[in-house]
């Protein structure tokens, strides 16, 4: 018998005839739960369910979903060793600092700021206009699903990560799509959200969850005329294919693809301070083997002996540095297929380029070289995403040159230039920055870009292919709240029928509104 | 010769091997002016000169596009007479109040509410983290292409209106693709845009005008790798054609597709008022012929006498009203098969139903009724759009019946609800609203739908199909601005290389920034 669906508050026996199991990574044998593939009779029956809630809640204030986030947060902490051991069981990811230390209090802090969010009204940009009399806000978007991805088991589960708390934050119901790779943690969530349900007295089906469904449900779900949006973090492929079949319905989608993160590091800086920046992005490129949206997997540096001598520092470190193990075989073979792609389009492998090295599932942590004038031939070929421990430095002739490489980039999450501290590199940097800055959603300076802070100021997002909107952050809050929103216009509405948000009287001394041009916290005269 | 094309500043002789006319739908006669339909060499040239101009505005003040917009304000202006000469001619809409004094003094307003928007910075949502040292911004998304609609000449042209407006200020070139019914209005707008690059000393393909081209070079266009975003107002059906090719290309469509803006008229504010009511409806209705994206093309009522008599009502001033002239044949013969299909599904006819009656091109003045229960046992067909001059009246069953009517709904840019003034209705609306409320972007109470303030507050948009995304407004600054943005993030960014509007000084009195989760006009500790 699979384990049940979770559907409308009850733990349901799936009708399911496919089943599957998940694999430990560091041991390669399968785990003993068996989950199920529904059928569409149950994600019917899960979307009539969300869109029935959806019903229950409108109008419902802030402070009902920002008492379930808080609750959920330490219905979360209680479970957080089983979680660990489950997510650890089947991620291979480390326990500690990763996973107990570090991914899950991001997780547990993240569902605490999309609460205060909530109980602020932050989200809604209420705004008020005294002189036509229109008034208007974001209000919740209706059933919200979330697949997230295989490597933040916590941080971006469709049951507890990012996407998630900002649907809820928006007032919606979520359904949420468990990654194959880790179905026992997404359980043990699920039971953490149903206590926090009731113990908030929410609606049962807030919190809805399915293991996994086949392609074709999973492009009818989305495109269901009963859901309000979808979130979506994975593979470029699959992403696009859901996207198109929700974008033919009108509903909308946001998806987190692909993402290689260029970093330039201009002559003074290496000059300045080499082994440290190599110390700096190799701790970055290696840390959880390479598998973070985020890794740095493309170097751009200076030909000549300073950037010889930064891939060989590198290459030393690389090979040095202990041996991950991956998330499952599936990332391996992308990895390799990835590695090798590059090889053949001309770079040169300096270490690595082997599987194995490590416990498990593994891949030797891989370097690859291309000279400027070679990458600029074909700059899509590599910029082919090896998500994992590796990566590709490019050696430029010149600033001109990585100005021209800059602009020949595909769209990114983030973008890092690193210069010196004395003034050397800045003429280098005004001419690569602009367009750099085009093409990622977060720069940085002498920082390499794996952490991820959940700030307001945040972009964890980018132009296409790094997500499908590049107006859009999944981390952060507020503003990655106002995604799961509509904008709701009030157009002479009686003041009695309007939602408190945008009745004259201050809704509270933290909510922000904008009052004719101004931002104010207080009443409207 | 066909008419040129502006690329680049340069009026070309067009190669196209194809050309079009416009017709005047008051006599039905061809007018002179010959325009091309351009072959991909040219749009592939407008596409390049923008991205050029893109590069080379990077970084630039709002003040710069805010002296453009305000520039082309005045230019068009100086070319009043010219232009609603020509859209008269072009669209038969009368030149006063309509052209004259409505639509061009709305054009100009909002191109200068853009221009403060711009000035002001406030699209840019500027938001400053000091725990984390992150800050991020909207900031330019690359060339807009925008595709207007026949309907409004002025307010919604691809190289003059909202979205024209809002590109702009967001700091990006636009090409516009005119409207194959009013090609000498778009000319004369090319001409004052052209006078206003010069005056500010602007890039000269900060805007571009492309007359028409072939579908297949339309999908070529929105998906270009160079293009930022586009914005189409128009047929549903080439709407979404042209936003899964953008999709597939991860570039940002905004589409604004098809509404009848549903009104509910509640039986106390019948049994009070009904004779305004009619007139209210009859005037909102029959304005401009039909032809609004807020025009009320469906009316719920209830069954019984009082219904009865408000059809009749509206029937006696259907008839007695004069039937204006449509913007063209294909306008007419698809407003004549949404009747069609309308009756086919058992709705009566009460008045008109057939062409003719008016000026030129013209369709009878048109009222149809059903009862509720027919039109929930159909509800999507009875959703046919008819653009023009009809509408459909819903007999209803109570209160509870308009509320399932509600529910059936699909989304709209409006709904209406009518009331009567002593609280009889309070229940009903109180049954109904929620349900309209997540059908539509703008609520109104006691006002018809047509008028479109622009507003900072306003939501002309709202749920499929009336638009591709319910997040997003097509009226009203700052908001609609944001639309042609990416969000751009700061990470341990050196404070001198921030952009102005980043930088710990206050970039203005009136740049109002999210400073730690409060908004304030003040420096940064």
């Amino acid at each position: 018998m699979p384990h049940p669906v979770l559907i409308d508050g009850q733990w349901l026996a799936s009708s399911a005839t496919n089943t599957f199991q998940a694999v430990n990574p560091a041991t390669e044998e399968t785990l003993p739960g068996e989950f199920p593939i529904s059928p569409w009779s149950e994600v019917d029956q899960a979307i009539q369910a969300a869109a029935d809630a959806s019903k229950q809640m409108r109008g419902w204030p802030g402070s009902r979903f920002a008492d379930f986030l808080e609750a959920y947060a330490e219905e979360i902490e209680a479970r957080a060793d089983a979680l660990v051991a489950a997510a650890h069981a089947e991620t291979a990811l480390p326990v500690s600092p990763r996973l107990k230390d570090g991914e899950l209090p991001r997780t547990t802090n993240q569902l605490r700021q999309a609460a205060t969010a909530a109980r602020t009204e932050s989200w809604r940009c209420p705004t008020i206009d005294t002189a036509t009399g229109i008034r208007s806000m974001f209000g919740a978007i209706g059933p919200v699903v979330v697949f997230g991805p295989n490597n933040f088991p916590f941080a971006f589960n469709g049951i507890a990560g990012g996407d998630f708390a900002a649907a809820i934050a928006a007032g919606n119901p979520v359904i949420a799509k468990g990654h194959s790779c880790h179905p026992e943690t997404t359980r043990i969530f699920a039971e953490a959200a149903m206590a926090a349900i009731h113990r908030t007295d929410m609606p049962q089906a807030l919190v809805q969850l399915i293991y996994r469904t086949s392609h074709e449900d999973g492009y009818k779900l989305v495109s269901d005329a009963r859901i309000g949006a979808s979130g979506y973090t994975g593979a470029r492929h699959t992403g696009l294919r859901l996207k198109a079949a929700a974008d033919a319905a009108g509903k909308p989608m946001y998806l987190e693809l692909s993402s290689i993160n260029p970093v330039f590091i201009l002559g003074g800086a290496l000059a300045e301070r080499a082994d440290a920046i190599a110390d700096d992005f190799s701790g970055s490129c290696l840390m959880g083997t390479g598998q973070f949206c985020t890794s740095p997997g493309l170097v751009i540096v200076p030909a000549g002996e300073s950037g010889d001598r930064f891939v060989a520092a590198v290459s030393e470190r690389f090979q040095k540095a202990a041996v991950g193990t991956m998330l499952g075989e599936g990332v391996r073979s992308s990895f390799s297929s990835g590695i090798d792609t590059i090889q053949k389009a001309g770079a040169t492998l300096v270490t690595g380029g082997q599987p194995g090295g490590g416990k498990g599932v593994s891949f030797n942590n891989t370097l690859l070289v291309v000279s400027g004038s070679r990458f600029l031939e074909a700059p899509e070929v590599f910029q082919t995403e090896a998500f994992g421990n590796g990566s590709l430095i490019v050696l430029s002739d010149g600033v001109q040159q990585m100005a021209t490489i800059a602009e020949s980039l595909e769209g990114n999450l983030t973008g890092c230039l690193y210069s010196d501290t004395q003034g050397s590199d800045d003429a280098a940097y005004a001419d690569i920055e602009p367009a750099l800055r085009t093409k990622v959603g977060r720069l940085l300076n002498d920082k390499m870009p794996t952490g991820v802070a959940v700030s307001a100021a945040m972009n964890h997002g980018g132009p296409y292919p790094s997500t499908g909107h590049p107006g859009f952050t999944a981390v952060g809050m507020p503003t990655a709240v106002s995604r799961f929103a509509m904008l709701q216009s009030y157009d002479n509405v009686r003041a009695a029928r309007l939602p408190a948000v945008l009745q004259n009287a201050s809704p509270g001394a933290d909510v922000w509104r904008r009052v004719d041009g101004s931002w104010t916290t207080a009443d409207v005269a």
